[in-house]
């Protein structure tokens, strides 16, 4: 894939008329109108995105995009990288957190590893590895263009998998250390905010870590884009350079996930903030995307509610999360389950003895 | 039981040894610290509320109160009286909304007739009728202090029929016509808000019915408390006949539940405005109650956010949530189950090769 190939992907936009006859669909049930509020926003938008009017989510999706980040050379992490390797290790036997965390709850997950620095994927894990890890970007961009397009087409090809296997809704996750920093930087490119206000502690930096990571984010911006970086990555080819430049390949496959769900008509969750800054790639590179994203919650970490209200997104749960591996995109599918129960099978007015044009209230 | 029963009933105190192993065991789980944020800190207070680092909330219950209100007749609804009972109705065959929505979850429903304006309890609904609706409230006080004391006996009966179930968890509802109006004028008398703070649209009030719902609660407080109502109802005394006055026979019965909860040490998730309201009166009434309160949801009505503060609470769910029947409350059903699964099951630091003192971050 060329990138005049990926900007010119088309998405699919959803339908207008069936997301109006869905909200009619909530209307008709015996509740006060709007009373399950985002949920029944989510439901109609995913209505539409799937095209009917009865989307069938049964079958989910998590893709957990891994790889590690060049830029931990520079102490932005508590933690060492081969961590990452680590986690993915527990990912492939379903045993990381977020495979804990789904338990029983019928959602196929799918570890990708998109460039972690080792030179096994591990067991239970999807080889799609473009490279070890990125460069260190404050000497070089983190990656080539044909190393970024990969890693987006990676993303593609598993949210296109997905469709093949009949998943009606894909949440996206990541792991790989380092990449709060990457995403920090990228939500800088793509929404001109400063590092100050974008920046935060990760998992658990220290006030000095912190600053170390304020200052690399600020000289990787300085580095690749001068004395001012708001605006460069308005148009897609700005984005793209953006993402390859100071971004990571985990961030990239999951740009490749909202793409590709965008173009597929399946709607895709963000998580955190690294899953936010490649949502807000992906619109970027390929404007549209956004009508199939959905927001889950808000998250501990600087910038991500900034990169949701910049999508026109609102998170549902608030909860001060850090955890990563797209536990918090996680956390809404028994949440949709429920409103998508009450959508489909709640009780109608029409045949409950109550007055269809009377609703009632507290 | 008489109020004096009532006011020196103790409530089992959260264990603070437990809540503090708790704490440990989820730091050893491979996550970053604090990863799973305010759940975290629920699941630790659900450990100390029960007494034990392993507390079981695998069986769990949703009580919904049902009651009408006398205030009705002064158009603070847009809706009928009899829809109390319309959607009790509905309640008893678990047709109602949040019965939809409990679908196949393990949830038992308790509904209970603590006041439908009604001369027969429906089928399917637990019988506790304490009177046929509430007096209005502006001009007498809503229900005497029997009344009211039977009211909340019914919800320590709820709450110890559902100890003796092996109940682990509790969520609270209600369906009562007129109850937002009762609620915002509790709220008021309890946290000395002014109603212009506290009064909302309840589920979808005209601009006038708004004005009529914000004079009527004006009037009621004027009428019972005089020109200054702030302070009326710090006291046990104070708070129960701010309940008895203005309040409902459905928020005396969740009262109950709160004050049952804390005695048993069973935790109570608190739902929406008028479960919220419920909530802090029971805390007034039995100081130390809310130690053993979760709350789930923000709630689009507005007060309820001042409720959980002066609580103490964090609410995860932020949805414009404005359905009652204890759906927002039940949303945090799975919620808390996905985080105990990691919680109990998550891959520890020293069975993973990670070394135990060394934490992750992205």
């Amino acid at each position: 894939m060329t990138t005049e190939e990926l900007f010119s992907l088309r998405i699919r936009v959803p339908a207008e008329d069936v997301r109006q006859q869905a909200r009619k669909q909530w209307d008709a049930v015996m509740k006060p109108i709007d009373g399950l509020g985002d949920f029944e926003k989510m439901i109609c938008r995913i209505a539409a995105v799937r095209g009917t009017t009865d989307p069938d989510i049964t079958r989910k999706a998590l893709i957990i995009m891994c790889a590690d980040n060049g830029v931990v050379v520079h102490g932005v992490s508590q933690t060492d990288a081969h961590v990452t390797n680590d986690v993915a290790v527990m990912m492939g036997q379903r045993k990381s957190s977020a495979g804990i965390m789904a338990g029983a709850f019928p959602v196929e997950i799918l570890t990708v590893d998109v460039g972690i620095a080792s030179d096994r994927t591990p067991a239970g894990v999807i080889d799609r590895k473009v490279r070890k890890g990125t460069a260190d970007l404050l000497t070089e961009p983190a990656m080539t263009a044909e190393e970024c397009l990969q890693a987006i087409e990676t993303g593609i090809e598993m949210a296109r998998l997905c469709s093949e296997k009949g998943i009606g809704l894909i949440a996206t996750g990541e792991m790989g250390i380092g990449n709060t920093t990457t995403s920090a930087a990228l939500v800088c490119a793509t929404t001109g905010a400063s590092p100050a206000e974008v920046v935060g502690r990760g998992a658990g930096l220290s006030d000095e870590g912190l600053r170390t990571k304020l200052s690399v984010v600020e000289d990787a911006l300085a580095f690749h884009f001068g004395a001012r970086h708001a605006g460069c990555a308005d148009s897609p080819d700005g984005a793209f350079e953006a993402l390859r430049r100071v971004g990571g390949l985990d961030i990239a496959g999951l740009a490749g996930v909202f793409i590709g769900g965008a173009t597929l008509g399946i709607p895709v969750v963000i998580d955190g903030l690294i899953s936010a800054a490649a949502a807000l790639c992906a619109e970027r590179m390929v404007p549209g995307c956004r009508a199939s994203m959905i927001a889950s919650h808000s998250g501990r970490e600087r910038g991500t509610a900034a990169v949701l209200r910049e999508l026109g997104l609102r998170p549902v749960i608030d909860a001060d999360l850090a955890l990563g591996e797209g536990s918090g995109a996680l956390m809404l599918f028994p949440l949709l389950d429920m409103a998508m129960s009450l959508y489909r099978d709640g009780t109608r007015f029409d045949g409950s003895g109550i007055d269809p044009y009377e609703r009632f209230g507290g």
